[in-house]
């Protein structure tokens, strides 16, 4: 893992990722609603990473981590630990470059993920459902397969490659007054702020937690890493906790963390769906939940928003 | 209601109908999906009336029959009986117009259909549960107030309104083989037929229709009209029976009426919902469900499906 601040991707950085994963990736579309804008007293831009391929931004940042390879690295393959979003991005971001992709699972998690990734072409570890059964088992498959691996978020490639949300959507929106991301590692809320400084330095960006993981707002207020212990919120994406490079970029250039609760995020979730009829997962509609929640600080504001992703288990709805 | 043949729309008609009715809907997209497209050994253009003001296509028709008002009738106001997609539509393309709609529905309608409405600005008037109360209690409303009548799908000026969306997916698509919509009443089906008999005559337009209700099926295939009896499917928006105008248009114009199974309806849903990431009411599944259900009309096929709503209940999903 790259810690050395020298290495935090710069604006060329991010404009040449944006050209490397383009045929990799849909550009999705931003979509607004007339009711919620009403309802809301916002003009809300929602950037759909929903209708993304994997059906969640994670893919822009597995695919830059994959084409920074090297021949030999892509050779060897790729490795992590995940049973979300990361997972079915990197298995699918790899089979697409022709390259293995070794994803760590525990043995209890859902049918549905594991299908999934194995859908993607990846070849799945499983192990005991603990944090450090998760990371001995991945320690041993890269010791056996040479294979690199790639953090869901703290890793500048992934960094960079989430940054490309935002991008596009400063870039198709022009002048948005506020910018909005979940967060749960911190890799696309660090995205988001380095999208603002390099391509529209007014734009100030939040981040939207839920409060049963507050490790973003915690960390925040007292300016040091405080991670989550085992925090049981709705929206399974937003359990893990910051990263040695996510939390001095959200330190330095978030203007806040706004907390959720998770009546709010069910209320946000069924809103999107009903109003927009689109698809969001749990994680997705927390940035709306802050909207609601806190609506001063977006009355009458151009405010986009990241839609991170949409893959919700329909036939288990948390309503 | 006019039931002359020589007033069925023709070409330039549909063509008046979609600039006059222009400012009022929304050009909703078409969208594909490479997972659909890959299970189904088709290509299939969806076009997302989910999209659409009020959630579905209704909201077309609506609004053309309200701009074909003559001046004394927009002071009179409009009427209808319709406990579904309908009703709301006719409430919002009123209210755009600065006209009353009086919605008679029935007075076990779910909470969330008649807030709708009102949420719309519709004038409800309740009635018992039975058509015969529907039907006596409109008019009586439409003899009190001089409302015109706007029948869900027996009128030209609705078959002309709901032409435009197959009109727009033609346009868009370019040469499609196939075309698909749903068939209850026959409004959506008869505007595709004359859609494609002026747009693009090589296209063949197929209905599809829950099993459950299979009353255009039985038309179709005896040539005589034969209503549906209290059908029970889930697809709600289509337990209505052709009319005398929409049945001639369908048997002289539909290649064939497709049946599918309540199981199928709630797969292809189901499939909308996790491919798709968009959200689909049952009754819009029921084309993909045709596709599934009768693989060798569709193999290898450009088809075009249109996807009639999005005003699925989500606190009460029939999973």
């Amino acid at each position: 893992m790259e810690s050395d601040r020298e290495l935090l991707p710069c604006r060329d950085d991010i404009l040449a990722v944006r050209r490397r994963i383009a045929s990799h990736i849909h550009i999705t579309p931003v979509m607004s609603s007339e009711t919620l804008n009403r309802m809301f007293h916002a003009q809300l831009y929602f950037k759909c990473e929903n209708f993304q391929k994997a059906g969640a931004f994670k893919i822009r940042g597995a695919t830059n981590a994959i084409v920074s390879l090297g021949a030999a690295g892509r050779l060897r393959g790729v490795a992590t630990h995940s049973s979300g979003n990361h997972a079915q991005a990197l298995a699918l971001a790899a089979r697409r470059q022709g390259i293995k992709a070794y994803i760590v699972m525990p043995e209890n998690a859902p049918a549905v993920k594991v299908n999934a990734v194995k859908d993607y072409g990846g070849i799945i570890r499983f192990c005991p459902p603990t944090l450090q059964a998760r990371e001995s088992t991945l320690r041993a498959v890269i010791a056996e397969t040479g294979a690199s691996e790639i953090h869901p978020y703290n890793d500048y490639r992934i960094i960079a490659g989430q940054s490309t949300a935002s991008a596009e959507l400063l870039e198709h929106c022009g002048d948005l007054e506020l910018l909005l991301a979940p967060v749960g590692g911190g890799g696309l809320l660090s995205g988001a702020i380095l999208a603002a400084r390099y391509f529209s330095p007014l734009t100030k960006v939040y981040g939207a937690e839920p409060a049963m993981a507050d490790d973003a707002w915690r960390s925040f207020r007292s300016g040091s890493l405080v991670p989550s212990v085992n925090p049981q919120t709705v929206a399974d994406g937003l359990r893990t906790s910051l990263g040695t490079l996510t939390f001095p970029v959200i330190m330095e250039g978030a203007e806040d963390i706004l907390t959720v609760s998770e009546a709010g995020i069910i209320k946000a979730m069924v809103l999107i769906w009903e109003r927009m009829k689109i698809v969001a997962e749990p994680s997705a509609a927390v940035p709306l939940a802050a909207v609601m929640e806190h609506p001063d600080v977006f009355y009458g504001k151009r405010t986009g928003i990241i839609l991170s992703g949409g893959n919700a288990d329909i036939r288990n709805l948390p309503l």
